[in-house]
């Protein structure tokens, strides 16, 4: 089999700096995480805040706590840090390769998609933000690792395109749409996703929005491992 | 323009855990670091000590520290860890928004090439492993970000392909002779560079072998930032 993860990233219309922080890390025990916070508001603050929620929860998957430990801890850090008044979004992937499955942990509102083939549904239960309440749970779900699963999720600049212009996001049905092309890679999915909320905020976006994508297929090619990172940047 | 990088990475023939560990994390004032850390031996033993490399790197970097620092700190940790007894490599490629340069961070005898357009050269100076010596620093060297500059380095396992076989590796040459295809991404580059290894292997690597390749390109494309994984995995 071959996992494929990828991520597609644009900043809010006209501001230099994303608030949200994504990062991919092996896990000690093989496998790989994904983690994607965002911070509240934008710009420079919020980044401050998403990069301190990965850092720590990436610092803690490396020595080998479980996710929704991981979590819990981010969550306390930001309370303690920000004296409850700054919040974060938090999602946390993990190919865990003992369990043979992936671990899905979130306090994040936006919902995350769950395809087998062309059949999407989102995963139930309502989470919310880490960092404005002591007692905040993650919610976790977990799947085996099976041909034909596609996993999709973002930050809440995917959720609310097009909602000024009272043409909202329908990812679920996009989504859906998108699998039936059995050919599409999860680096294409997530374009696809990202190029749809950007065409509904008319090229502006009105806020800083990320869309991971992990998808099952049966192994096509070598046993070589690859990372790609695109990266546009101005100097100017 | 666009920065382009990109990783291709295999195990050791029949070896399941790789002993190298490659990340690629933000950093926190703008800009992305690479640091690529190959543990001596292989296998498990030596994946716990590149990833404790890589870990004790990108938790400094996090915190604003430079990378010659957070070298140095990592050969220390590592000599006061294993008592001087077990080496790493360590090269760290920086994307630095301030100083609008790449820093090229090292600790490892293989060579780190330098290509402007089709123009191949290996950095100069003779560089140590990590582990072994309390005095060891790091040689670093700063370029520019421009538009037809190509980084390549990577782990002894390409260095030393094919030496077995008296039909050594010339990467430099190989390097040089992709490079006339404009058209090359870091991608199609990186997989090249360890496709002609395992090659002179004759399709069963002698050590573990990632390469990372960075390209600067005029950006042809949007300004989404994106990254790509790609995870052959055996769940048998």
């Amino acid at each position: 089999m071959e996992i494929q993860i990828a991520a597609a990233k644009i900043n809010k219309y006209a501001v230099s700096e994303s608030g949200d922080t994504l990062e991919v890390v092996e896990r000690p025990n093989g496998g790989v995480s994904v983690v994607l916070a965002d911070g509240q508001s934008s710009g420079r603050g919020a980044k401050a805040v998403s990069m301190m929620v990965v850092r720590k929860v990436i610092g803690l998957l490396a020595e080998g706590v479980r996710d929704g430990a991981a979590a819990r801890a981010a969550s306390d850090a930001l309370y303690t840090e920000k004296g409850g008044k700054v919040s974060s979004t938090l999602n946390i992937a993990s190919l865990d390769m003992h369990t043979k499955s992936i671990v899905l942990t979130r306090n994040n509102p936006a919902p995350v998609l769950i395809a087998h083939d062309d059949e999407v549904k989102p995963l139930e239960g309502e989470s919310k933000p880490i960092g404005t309440q002591r007692t905040l749970r993650p919610l976790i779900d977990e799947m085996p690792i099976t041909t034909g699963l596609t996993i999709a999720f973002f930050t809440d600049g995917l959720v609310y395109a097009g909602d000024r212009r009272g043409k909202p996001m329908d990812a679920q049905s996009l989504l859906s749409e998108l699998l039936k092309d059995k050919t599409m890679t999860a680096q294409s999915i997530a374009d696809s996703l990202l190029a749809s909320a950007i065409d509904l905020d008319e090229g502006r976006p009105t806020d800083d929005c990320s869309v991971v994508v992990l998808k099952v297929v049966s192994l096509a090619g070598d046993s070589v491992r690859r990372m790609n990172v695109r990266l546009p940047i101005n100097l100017g």
